[in-house]
């Protein structure tokens, strides 16, 4: 029986002061951002929840993040792109509409995606998921049901009011024509909510026939996880009980580097050229255009990233690069899951990133500093595989670089940098610090080496004592990667 | 005579550790930004002094910033837009190459734009530089020149090493192939070039047919840039002699309103309606597609912009349409110009943006609390009227609403607000002591009137002491203003 106007009236005055109050406590005490999936049938009401919301809560913290399936230019990133960006920072709320979940259901409704791919895809989700819970995210995932037909009712009626069921605000579904792709876009909707009711981030589903109704059960659903939200406490660090050296099992392979390796002046700057230029021809083809390249550059302090770094950028298209020197992060970043800052710059396809420094700092200086506890650095393995899985899948090409020096050479440099006038802001008192910790980044290289290395998202390890070997060494390998993936 | 490897080694070497000196200098204690524009002929060595400027200076704070001026995403949003994006931030140093003047000279050089219209162009590209400038941007504008043919020489030839002459990085001019257009292309570089050469950021025209020459002459521009930056100190506030009352002379228009005009529920609900529809309609629509609705919300405390944008949102589609409450500036944000967090939000093509407060924030309460000295409030309204013609220029509908309510019903409201529970948010201790500065904030929204009111970008003043008479007449005046337009 739907609700009448007037008891909705008593309990939404009372829901209303309960929100606005958990709304000032997420913004002023919580840690932690909320994000509410809004998904569900065309005519369901998404976009009358939407308003309803905004009319309940304080606009200031609120935002409404909505996507088009369809647009052209996001797609010239990968998919998740576009969701990354709108992620909300810390105390605030984002409703999103068209969320991942949409990508998917359509993709197997239409066929673009068979069964494999679909459960694969939300197995992937689950993580990805989990991984924006323990950043912080909390998230809110509801479905509104039609009672009659799952994907929407009757036919768009444009003289409707807007926003009345036959004149929707949002069309998300508006692809779906046949019966039969309708049929399969109400299982695989069904099969999702199934599938992912044990994780950490169940499903509400919510009957959207009696409008008020719905309402009120929405702003209860997002009562109990704005209050759950500003109740979560971090995880206490705890006393690290001793420094693990390993936590992957597999051989060391830094030992097995031959670091002699040099090279001489005349075939360097031969093999260097040749190198620039296949690198530059390969990323002005045609074939590059649909592609892009991400190189990442990690290594010893000293080890020569900013040389090798220079001598790729020579073989690039400054219009179509750019380098990101990886420092501290800025509040922004901060109030947000540690991947944002590297989402946001994904390049555009066509475009080539250079990091110098990277998204592994989490495994390599948060780990050996303690900046990250062990269950966030450990857990970071996983996140990051995921990530470069979406940027690969995408048809990004994908390099990293770890440039390996000895404990010699690198006192060689450091003591040559010093003495440089130009070169002594390369050496600081970090730098002096991380060399006693040597063994301990040692550790974390191997780990991350063992525990990050995939079919496309290759490490290669750069004998780097001799400059003009780790260089070309990396040109090289770059070039031939190129080559065999255009 | 072309400069001698050994000198140029020499020369190069003190040079590098001045820069170095003065980057850091300016990373450390310094509150502006520089900005190398980097301009002139292909082949002339653009990539090869970006490539040297990086290979001297420290890369972790400074970016290159290139684009491709047929980005077809970028053309989604005003020309600027892709800019200001880039905008680098304080302490930093940004080298932009496919500048705004690249942009220009093509559209003159190709003949898409007349020689009135460049003259337009170059006098209000001076005026965003000197707001740059007084935003604590610093400029260095070069010009590369070719001895023989200002826009570069010989044919491609992609068999050359990459970076020479004949196979350069950057190829900025590939479009212009006709003897006429190369001509065109050199006379307006030379007018372009004088016609700036007395604002206060000249051109600086480098020689380039000698590299090694050209890189010295460059460093020693961009030392000289970087020391000038360092060393400037932000102007002494110094004592007000008075609050001014007004700097518009315009007969005052707050107090023709008629403030006491309503309108009946009945006729409320099916004027907001209609409204509605037709905004819905409008925004839906094909001609809307290349368009786009910015609709910016300032008022008196209280006035109800947050109830007349809860009525626009209902007429929107999500999808396409975004809220900004516009609150205390983030990090990011304090470290550039002021119209920066507005730039980096502007809509896409075919979308909209509800501004809850705006930009006008600069001239209406940075004004009347102190916040920004008289000198850099003045500055702002043609600061905001050049940014409000680049949006409109580019086929924005740009809509803006005051909301005026007198201070009876402004004391009304604000108790009923301490006296509803889910309202309470909704009022502070601020709002209390903007009351009490009634008079400064009236004379200053005359001024705002008085002084960005343009066909283009119009004002709405919305008699507000009616909710109902306040809504409808905004939602109508929209309604009626895209319709119009499109």
């Amino acid at each position: 029986m739907p609700l009448d106007a007037d008891r909705f009236e008593a309990e939404a005055t009372a829901l209303r002061e309960a929100l606005l109050d958990a709304q000032f406590d997420l913004a002023d005490r919580s840690s932690r951002a909320v994000l509410i999936l809004l998904n569900g049938a065309d005519g369901a009401g998404k976009g009358q929840v939407l308003n309803r919301l905004h009319e309940w809560l304080d606009p200031r913290t609120i935002a409404t993040l909505a996507y088009d399936i369809n647009d052209r230019c996001d797609l010239r990133r990968p998919p998740a792109w576009r969701f990354w960006c709108d992620l909300p920072e810390r105390g605030r709320i984002g409703i999103m509409i068209g969320s991942w979940y949409h990508t998917m259901l359509l993709h197997r409704a239409t066929g673009r995606a068979d069964e494999e791919t679909f459960h694969a895809r939300i197995a992937e989700t689950n993580r990805i998921e989990d991984m924006l819970v323990a950043e912080r995210v909390t998230l809110l995932k509801l479905w509104l049901m039609l009672g009659d037909n799952e994907t929407g009712g009757s036919a768009i009626n444009t003289e409707a009011p807007p926003g009345s069921r036959n004149n929707p605000l949002v069309r998300e579904w508006a692809e779906i024509d046949t019966k039969k792709e309708r049929n399969r876009l109400v299982r695989a909707a069904r099969e999702l909510i199934q599938k992912t009711a044990d994780c950490r981030t169940p499903w509400h589903t919510v009957r959207a026939d009696d409008p008020l109704g719905r309402d009120l059960a929405v702003g209860r659903h997002l009562l109990d996880t704005l209050q759950a939200a500003v109740r979560w406490q971090p995880p206490r660090p705890g006393v690290l009980p001793f420094k693990p050296h390993r936590v992957s099992s597999t051989k060391p392979v830094l030992p097995t580097l031959d670091l002699t390796q040099t090279l001489e002046k005349d075939r360097y700057e031969i093999e260097l050229a040749d190198a620039q230029a296949r690198i530059f021809a390969a990323t002005q083809s045609a074939a590059f255009r649909n592609r892009a390249l991400i190189v990442a550059f990690e290594g010893n302090d000293a080890a020569g990233k900013g040389g090798a770094i220079r001598r790729l950028r020579s073989a690039l298209n400054p219009v179509h690069m750019r380098v990101y020197p990886v420092g501290a992060p800025t509040d922004e970043e901060r109030a947000r899951p540690f991947l944002w800052r590297f989402w946001r710059h994904v390049p555009l396809r066509g475009h080539t990133a250079i990091y110098d420094r990277s998204w592994y700092g989490r495994v390599l200086v948060e780990r050996v500093e303690g900046f990250a506890a062990p269950a966030v650095w450990q857990r970071a393995y996983g996140e990051i595989n995921d990530f470069e899985a979406q940027l690969t899948r995408a048809g990004y090409v994908l390099h990293k670089f770890w440039l390996a020096i000895d404990q010699d050479e690198q006192l060689r440099r450091f003591e040559a940098r010093k003495a440089t006038p130009h070169k002594r802001f390369k050496i600081t008192e970090e730098d002096w610090r991380n060399r006693e910790n040597w063994e301990l980044y040692a550790a974390a290289v191997e780990d991350m080496i063992a525990l990050t290395s995939t079919e496309a998202g290759p490490w290669t390890l750069v004998e780097s004592n001799s400059k003009r070997f780790s260089r070309v060494k990396i040109l090289r390998t770059l070039a031939d990667r190129l080559e065999a993936e255009l």
